[in-house]
């Protein structure tokens, strides 16, 4: 509660790199993330930093897929839960991310997910990163049901998956 | 030219993993991609794989980012160009990416990269991945000219950086 | 004391590689890490693991590499220690790694390290990780305290380091 | 040939952290590895780089791994060879890496390897790493056959792998 509010007194501050205009929607967006279905903390540590000093942009959809595997581990693993469904992995179709505001070492990233938007062969991750209220990161990852059909991977129907992990 | 018309010839093949009416747009993202600014040639490893035995998909990032700084080497390096501009790097201000088709151990991976939609501060990478002719990734990253401002980093105009590595 | 305890009890399990001859020296080790200065616990994810589904092996220098940075933090960061003796960074000169026991997605390493052998120009970095109480892990890395000297990078004395990190 | 005696001129700078003695003995060293069995040639990107504008040290784990897996594809791939002999991996007992001199975005990087002292259940890679002729990077990897025995992970005896692969 009270961080939410601190997120809106640094919303100035948020958006740094371009005119704040470009992410108003954030806005909304934010009110849809309200009840993150799982949140993880991640510490940043030298070595996720590159020459700029800064978190090397790759490593952040490395933290949201562990933030996703986290929440995973409450039927045991991704395995778990990929084998339960005859399923290779629960693999990634799209995702995408934008960065507001720089991450670096010894900073405490705190990851927020949220699921959305089921169809019928993929389903939606959005994640929101904080440090200190600020936010830093906003990102998606479009997710299917990958299985091995005649030697090919596909993305199976989803339906089970949901009424499993999202009922 | 012959690589091109391959890609045709599988593209039934391409977007496996999901019906292919989504990516029914691709084709005409594909055209506009036809002359590749560079292209890096990368060779997946074991060790860019996850349990799944297929690439763990932040490498992808790590591949399209290294294709971008591969490009850079002709005026030195990242660095150089950014010191070139006062800037501390072209960092990332958003970037996604679509998996169309697995991408395994022992695969090489041919990332063509392309410059489109420049703005006062930002500008687009548009990239392909193929393995084999066949469309395995299509990405974007967009980048900013970062520079410390009053001890911020902000996105700086970036018209004198287009007219040095895109006139 | 009770975790001590299990390690002992564990420790038939401990080296299942290899026949548990070649790391009998492993007993006197641990007797001289039962004072660890500093503990880290990792969380492995899936991302962090091969196609073999086990922890790929450079990794692991990651974690022990967070160990490090995450006890340094009580002097603010890396950095800070590394620029409060004029030097770039806390360097590696020299490390090796045994591995013991296959770690996986879920598993919690808790890594124990310690610092040992200060010399002139090096001082040494003792590492332990268990899953559990098993021993998985024993490594070590020698850093130096790299400074930039006539535009070559070279390993200063540390007697300053080691009166302020380890008086 | 040329490249060798490139090797020896350069010497003075090779081991330029420390001083000189601690490394004379690398002058047989590398007599022992002037026939290398496979070679690699890595270009170093901004991303394997840390803050300190230097490879971050686990990566060069990551390098030779390549450089080993890279040499394996003459029998297809790993997989294949662990399979052919009922492992699940080439994988991980012991390793360890001796840093000479700071590699940085840009260099490229030639990784040479040597198979060495094969035993019942393990045998030694050994790795040398230039830039430019100058030797940056020795290092070595112990490796077993992992084979699952009782489901446990076990080193399995080698002895038909080292006549498949090391006749």
């Amino acid at each position: 509660m009270l961080r939410q509010k601190a997120n809106h007194t640094n919303s100035n501050e948020a958006f740094s790199y371009l005119t704040k205009k470009r992410f108003w929607f954030l806005t909304f967006y934010k009110i849809s993330m309200n009840k993150p279905k799982h949140k993880c903390e991640i510490v940043i540590t030298f070595g996720d930093c590159d020459p700029a000093g800064i978190v090397f942009y790759p490593n952040f959809y490395r933290f949201i897929d562990r933030t996703f595997h986290d929440w995973l581990r409450q039927w045991g693993s991704h395995d778990a839960v990929a084998n339960r469904f005859d399923g290779l992995a629960l693999g990634l179709i799209d995702c995408g991310a934008q960065f507001h505001h720089v991450v670096r070492d010894g900073d405490i990233l705190e990851v927020e997910m949220q699921l959305s938007d089921w169809r019928r062969k993929t389903f939606r991750v959005e994640y929101q990163a904080f440090v200190k209220g600020t936010l830093c990161l906003t990102a998606f990852e479009v997710r299917g049901l990958f299985r091995i059909i005649k030697n090919k991977i596909r993305a199976a129907d989803i339906s089970p998956l949901k009424d499993f992990i999202a009922p």
